[in-house]
């Protein structure tokens, strides 16, 4: 997607050879009009993959699976990065490792929010090496349902996450790939 | 707003007294045409004001606050809950007391997203006791900036929030006033 990887040139802050911040139109101030653009984009890709709902992670996660969901007329979840505070058997729950931040979340989710009927699309804002998207789509076989796709605004494609996430089975559509973040500079890998 | 009374009533889960559960449609679910129009009516509410940037909390709102700055297209922030990793120079941060929660959050903010010629409106998704919308004006003056207003999606009339809100000098406009939980049943303001 040309116009992300433009404001990605232009704003984003390369911190070292792992981490990017976009911290001015996605992760902290968020651009509502880019965020459609990324909405329709995904619709796009995902049409034809009979989604029913649209899942996502908090924070970073909401604004473009909302904007997805609004664009495709579908609800969307988002999972929170928070244990339930009773054992509680309407939520389902699940471990999942941040290299980046080098914590572990516990994700839940509520069960009663998933169908066996659900075909359900993860959107996520980066896939690094792909933990927060596997433990959604753990969470969605756990409630029974399939994932339909896995749409993702910025790929490290250096990293892991993409070979995993295809080992594991799912298609992944990123909207901008990003081969190196070397020498304070970012090459996207189709350039 | 009628349409979000309706579905207040249809699917909000009255926990006790206090507590209402909007699960299904906001604070864990979304549903994205219900929020288009609670962007739109923010947006025909606070259209006098010179809005230059929507400000909000993570995570729920979000969803409110994205939409809101979709309709004015302006730029939406969320400040973070969660204190900076390292005393920063760039951050500003204030501590919030949630009385339902009972726990202190610290919330913070890059100091660069705002400027002293921002007027900068507030979309919160709940309005209690008023501490998150309190501690969210507190970091935009801080940066300098001006408060245009305060817009709520659900507002418990019978706590302190919206007195609080106004004694500091506030203009506060809620979507759905609720008057009551008693009995498990929701009361509106209004009816």
């Amino acid at each position: 997607m040309e116009e992300l990887k433009n404001r990605i040139r232009k704003e984003g802050k390369v911190i070292d050879e792992e981490i990017l911040k976009v911290d001015h139109f996605l992760n902290h101030q968020i651009d509502p009009i880019l965020m459609c653009k990324i909405g329709e984009q995904f619709a796009r890709i995902f049409k034809e993959t009979e989604v029913t709902k649209v899942i996502t992670l908090e924070s970073s996660g909401i604004a473009p699976a909302l904007m997805t969901g609004f664009i495709m007329k579908l609800p969307v979840i988002f999972a929170r990065k928070k244990k339930p505070v009773t054992a509680n058997e309407d939520m389902l729950s699940t471990e999942v490792y941040s290299f980046t931040k080098k914590v572990t979340n516990t994700i839940s989710l509520e069960k009663s929010l998933l169908s066996p009927e659900d075909r359900v699309l993860v959107i996520d804002d980066f896939l690094a090496n792909g933990a927060a998207s596997l433990g959604l789509t753990k969470l969605i076989k756990t409630a029974g349902a399939k994932v339909a796709g896995i749409g993702i605004v910025i790929e490290k494609s250096f990293q892991e996450g993409r070979r995993r996430l295809e080992e594991a089975g799912y298609s992944v559509c990123s909207l901008a790939r990003i081969a190196s973040l070397k020498e304070n500079h970012v090459s996207f890998l189709d350039e």
